[in-house]
């Protein structure tokens, strides 16, 4: 399977990407998911520019962002996500006390999904504006 | 397949239960959801006192965390559940713009979370505290 | 995209298999999954055969089976499947008290499965033996 | 990450949940996903309680409920909740045989939902009572 | 819910994006995904520009993409993506033999998936290089 | 839970099938995946049967089949099926460039079905053919 590409092994285009990363976000280095899509130069690159641009604040401060994006990793299961952007969102300012009722209400909402799939509810004319 | 139950045809159990969540809603009438839940009273009880504990606003605020049910419900894909956490997260004061950029964050999250399992990245250490 | 096969238009080979399912099943027509699946005779009869080897009762009875099939498409969002092997699990036994109570379960861990995986929670040394 | 929280650790709010589930399930001490939920008082109890009638033994015995949870977390791919409830399950009575049939069930119910949502089955009008 | 924006109503924005995608698809208008994603302008030029840059054919060619994306979708069971990217792969030179091996890939994989899940199979040494 | 049936240890019912596991994919030994199913005999010889047959190049050659197998068990984030279906699809001659765009259609198909789902987008008449 894929390895990590370090700075040191790095081309100079995924370098100009580490760079980057380490530069807007104030690290020392980049975490391993960058790492590892630096195999694909192209997606690394494109991945980068979207999630820079996604997690900017706008509407939405970052710490409500860094929550959605560990609400759909825990919906997922997927570990490494969870560890990465739990980490980011306590960065940003999530507390224990949020992070438990995130966890809340991303059990909550799992568990009714699939009782609305279950007893095959339909849609109320009254979402339907 | 189940049908709903209205409240002209509901047990007194289950009509207390409607009724509460009339109050607290301050809405007419329950939505489909309950209606069809109520074929099963114990269940309908429950899952209502456990929404209505989690929803409460706390360490987050109502709209956080109606954005975050819908994130879920979007990355699952449960129709009934995006159209009514939808409507309840507008109704609890998020802009179309916060919408737009929830679904930012939910798509991006959905890609990274399978390019972190596709290139099975390990956690970081620096995630492990 | 695909339209079902009725028998009338169907071929000999996807004919023997139409024709095993009526009668294994007792039922004057084969329901709409196997018509669509007959575009692809090979994948229609191996997937047949594999059904029919599967469900009959064993070690599990027939309800249990429908029931944790039934289980399966409920956490899946299949509304076809939810449908079919709901219609199948009552028909198989299963009371509507007893479909209160596997949609319970299912909600339960559902919700469940996702706050093992938010909080990120080891296995038990004692679960591995 | 959050740590578990020890017996010796704990609030008297959840040494009270704790004792409970000790005494209920008659084992020395409580499993990991009890220890974590831990940091969230309010979702430890509110999770106990809602396990506890959730999976009490009514139309359903012990173990189908055991097996429709075991069924739901190999869907999810939830490793602790697979080896959990696969450990519950066992210890209520689920033979190794049942796991096979159970496991076979399980498989072919993700196989066949993929193939109804592929060729996009729709519900026959006889599943719509 | 939002509703589609049409060409006649949408900003300039928006109308630079529409003729790209119909002059580099040659289509006559684009589809409801993007007359949807238009409310957002930010997420609809850049999932534009990175759909169109990872679908270009490069060491995979464009039929072979689109079957990948359609085996997401269908393990996903999104409709809409099921719907459009099943004609996109036909319109790329999908036969419907193809379509048939490939569902039967995707089928076997979401049983076997569940298998390796269920029986908590770990990784051998030689998958590990 | 289960541990692995090695050959040595196995029913010759078990062997059989191993041996031809063997003899048809040219290997010394079967992989953990084998090993486990060989708990449940009649799983154990249908399964490979099905994959047998499901993988045998046919409208789609090998190399295309394992990718779409690989596509999958990303999207399900099971790490076992990515390990083992990966270095299968590597064997049957996907290069790692190949590999990079399979992951970014794979990320991309993810993150669109997400979005599809949140906007709700309805199925265009065009691809109701």
């Amino acid at each position: 399977m894929p390895k990590p590409i370090h700075y040191a092994d790095a081309s100079a285009e995924v370098r100009a990407v580490f760079d980057d990363i380490k530069a807007t976000r104030g690290v020392p280095d980049v975490n391993n998911f960058w790492k590892y899509l630096a195999h694909d130069p192209v997606t690394l690159a494109r991945t980068w520019e979207s999630v820079k641009q996604v997690m900017t604040p706008g509407a939405l401060d970052a710490r409500t962002k860094e929550m959605i994006y560990l609400a759909v990793s825990v919906t997922n299961g997927c570990e490494y996500c969870i560890a990465s952007h739990g980490a980011a969102a306590r960065k940003a300012g999530m507390s224990e006390a949020m992070f438990g009722e995130l966890m809340a209400v991303v059990g909550m909402a799992n568990e009714t999904n699939s009782l609305a799939n279950g007893y095959r509810v339909p849609v109320d004319a009254a979402f339907e504006w």
